[in-house]
């Protein structure tokens, strides 16, 4: 009687998880292959596939089978799927209907608005949208918080078991040491080779190719195609990667392609038993993060790795100007003075994060509305940097997530190279001649234990506890911060 | 209170069909970019979206508002979007639901038991699987019959208002002409001449390029790419095309992408008021297939656009060996000698579709048992066609269709080719100087007329009116056979 109800619960689970996958599918095809005439359109195919989706997702028949399975004796793999079901109908059910369908055409035409201010510096234009855009995310964490911090009730949906008084701690511990590090580095007065010529775009692609396949990226379940905004898609055996190419800096396409492979190989390795269902997925944003990262820069950016690196661009574009392993790392990690997030180096990324972080934690508790954003961004911006904004491009118009609703999202960022860091410390005391593989291309050591302790366990734990468990030790911003330490002491003599 | 019972039933309706055009998408991606170890999952997305969309096509209130409405004073486009919702209601409603999962299941393997017997040579091995799709299949057009002829009732789901009896005269008549016709041509004894080299892969695209511009096909809402069985996907203002490149048979690839143009240029033309409702796609398989094959071949293949061709594939690839327009048009018509349905020209393609009409239509009356089909197929194989099948890989097992289940589709493809020869009649008629346009690579004029015609009505009419009002005449296979009498003649000096 109990197999039955759960097997029924699964059974409706698992299609809903088929449609939402299906819908992952969608959101890939239109920021790859879908002809510009057909956005109209597809907007409509994604409102009938969501409508769907919720409907099943606020089905009553899953309270009451929630309700017969709570409690009772079962295995640790149905008791995760129980979890995230719970959590899922519980946030389902408790924002009205209504709410969801204008949170969802307002923010469908948000980000349009907001391109277009961006398009213009006229951060003005933009505001009333992105007032209508929290005052409903507002509602909506009312509706969810159950009077709690109503922060974290938007958070728990990208980080379920953090909150913002956590966050406080860990990214507040990290700000100190990131900006000493970095005051450190503008002090040293080492200056770094640059690039100076054009790589040629089909090389790039094979190159990235190459590494993908150097991390593990299993082809026969993915694909690599070229995105404006590079992303990863998809999960179980389909899950594909993007990047894209700038003939002047092909570090943009090569640890686009390897951040996105760690993405990747987080949904390829997990449990193929828990394919479609809940537990078939990366557990949060920070865990999913916490790959893209250390694949992309404790791995790949290592004196180790881009020692390799630099002997297969040499034998794919000839000598491009920079005379050694040693500079050519110092290249590929330059601590750099810019305003754009997506664009910075590791030291400066986090302080990019914080600085969101704490406005959007101010605006959804009511202490910072959208008419003093500019301001505050602008003055905390020069605070953080060290320098001013100069033009809302630049500053508060630069990032899509707040136009499309993300708020509590940013700070997942910085926890995934928190855990990366906590990870990292762990890997390296595991893993035996770590950079002898990683100068030889080879990444499988590492690549197995991530696989091991973290990858393939999907959903089944909580993602504290996956990460704890998986690096020996509690949550702390501390391991990334002394990574960092060495690593750019080595690299500008400090 | 009418418009409200309309408006409920038509939010209803597009729905279902944004999320049919979903369903479209899925399998364009499943032929061309999807990474192999993906197809098991892909059959659960496939299931669990078919399953959403059956039940939202077999929903009660469809029922209950077309109640309501039917009957009452409603305009053209009201009255013809009742028509195809009372027709999918009906359909889907009469089949009992274990049926139709039966089929679903059963077809779903049965490919891969066809395409290994196939690879095999064996019937025998296949014989079963066909017995069980085949016995589904009766049953599925008992229960849709209501005691009339169960063929009609499998056929109206490809061709509304055509039937077995129609099709026994429409039919019957074009063998008789085609045998002659093509006995002639083998009596003449003119030999063609053939291409001998190979022809640049990336030139054949770039040229398939042109060649779907020349015929208006809008980039802005398709693609083209690469597929191993080519196909046209999608409505509305996404209709994507495919094509095929072989070295040594460049022509396949041309005129693969010219087909597909024709198919996608239906859908791109209908009445954009019409997208997401049943108007919106093309009317039935005949008049789709009309419109492919009169790009292919009364436009495509004509000596006047051939001479134009001729000049592009010697810009692009240098002399080829072929000395002039002359030569070049009958290489492209040559009628050769082959047991292949797809490589067949024009003459012997519906020779090809007449044996299987006459199978499968014995197969569903019970006239015919799958133990007796490879026999059957072989004797009037050779009565067709004055040569012997050598093995079941190009005789009974050469196509998929029957083992997913197809029966009653085959016949659409001849009566497509009927259908494009008395178009092609009016069209000549009616758009002044159309040889030296074609001679030019202009096609602008046929297609505007096409459009006009045909196109822009999408499911506004039923099949047989949309064709004979835009040729001015009854359904009949003369204008056909005239056409090739006419074509073939002139090239085989008959």
């Amino acid at each position: 009687m109990k197999n039955e109800t759960y097997a029924a619960l699964m059974a409706h689970v698992r299609q809903t998880v088929a449609l939402s996958q299906i819908s992952g599918l969608i959101g890939w095809d239109q920021e790859t292959m879908m002809p510009r005439g057909a956005a109209t359109q597809r907007g409509e195919w994604s409102g009938a596939l969501e409508s769907v989706i919720h409907e099943r997702r606020t089905d009553p028949r899953i309270g009451d089978w929630l309700a017969a399975l709570e409690g009772t004796d079962l295995d640790e793999v149905a008791r995760a799927n129980l979890r995230h079901i719970r959590r899922s109908y519980d946030r389902n059910t408790k924002v009205p209907a209504d709410l969801a369908a204008e949170i969802a055409r307002v923010t469908s035409v948000a980000q349009g608005i907001w391109a277009e201010a961006r398009r213009n510096d006229d951060f003005a234009a933009f505001a009333p949208t992105l007032k209508q855009v929290l005052e409903l995310r507002r509602q909506e964490a009312t509706a969810l918080s159950d009077g709690d911090d109503p922060y974290d009730a938007l958070l728990d949906d990208y980080e379920p078991g953090m909150t913002g008084a956590r966050l406080d701690q860990l990214l507040g511990n990290l700000r100190g040491g990131l900006v000493r590090l970095r005051d450190r580095i503008r002090g040293s007065g080492r200056v770094v080779p640059q690039l100076d010529r054009d790589f040629d775009h089909d090389l790039q692609m094979k190159l990235s190719h190459e590494l993908a396949t150097s991390f593990g990226y299993d082809w026969n379940r993915g694909r690599l195609d070229k995105a404006v905004h590079p992303f990863s898609s998809g999960s179980g055996n389909d899950c594909r990667i993007t990047t894209r190419v700038e003939a002047d800096n092909p570090f943009n396409c090569f640890y686009s392609t390897i951040h996105e492979v760690g993405h990747a190989c987080y949904e390829q390795n997990i449990d193929p038993d828990y394919l479609l269902t809940p537990l078939g997925r990366g557990v949060s944003m920070g865990v999913h993060e916490s790959q893209s990262r250390i694949y992309e820069n404790q791995l790949g950016r290592s004196r180790a790795f881009t020692g390799y690196l630099f002997g297969r661009m040499r034998d794919h574009f000839g000598d491009f100007g920079i005379a050694n392993e040693d500079d050519f790392h110092a290249v590929v990690n330059a601590v750099g003075q810019g305003h754009i997030r997506t664009e910075a180096d590791e030291v400066q990324y986090n302080l990019h994060i914080l600085l969101r972080y704490e406005l959007e934690r101010e605006m959804i508790l009511g202490r910072l509305e959208v008419d003093d954003l500019e301001e505050a961004w602008n003055s905390r911006f020069e605070r953080d940097f060290g320098f001013a904004v100069d033009r809302p491009a630049n500053g508060v118009l630069q990032d899509v997530h707040w136009s499309v609703g993300l708020f509590g999202y940013f700070p997942t960022y910085s926890l995934g190279n928190i855990y990366a860091g906590m990870l990292f410390k762990a890997l390296k005391r595991d893993v035996p001649d770590l950079d002898s593989a990683l100068a030889r291309g080879d990444t499988s050591g590492a690549t197995a234990w991530l696989k091991d302790r973290v990858q393939r366990h999907g959903g089944l734990y909580e993602p504290a506890k996956v990460i704890s468990q998986a690096a020996g030790q509690a949550i702390s911003e501390k391991p990334l911060l002394a990574y960092l330490e060495e690593k750019f002491s080595a690299i500008y003599d400090l």
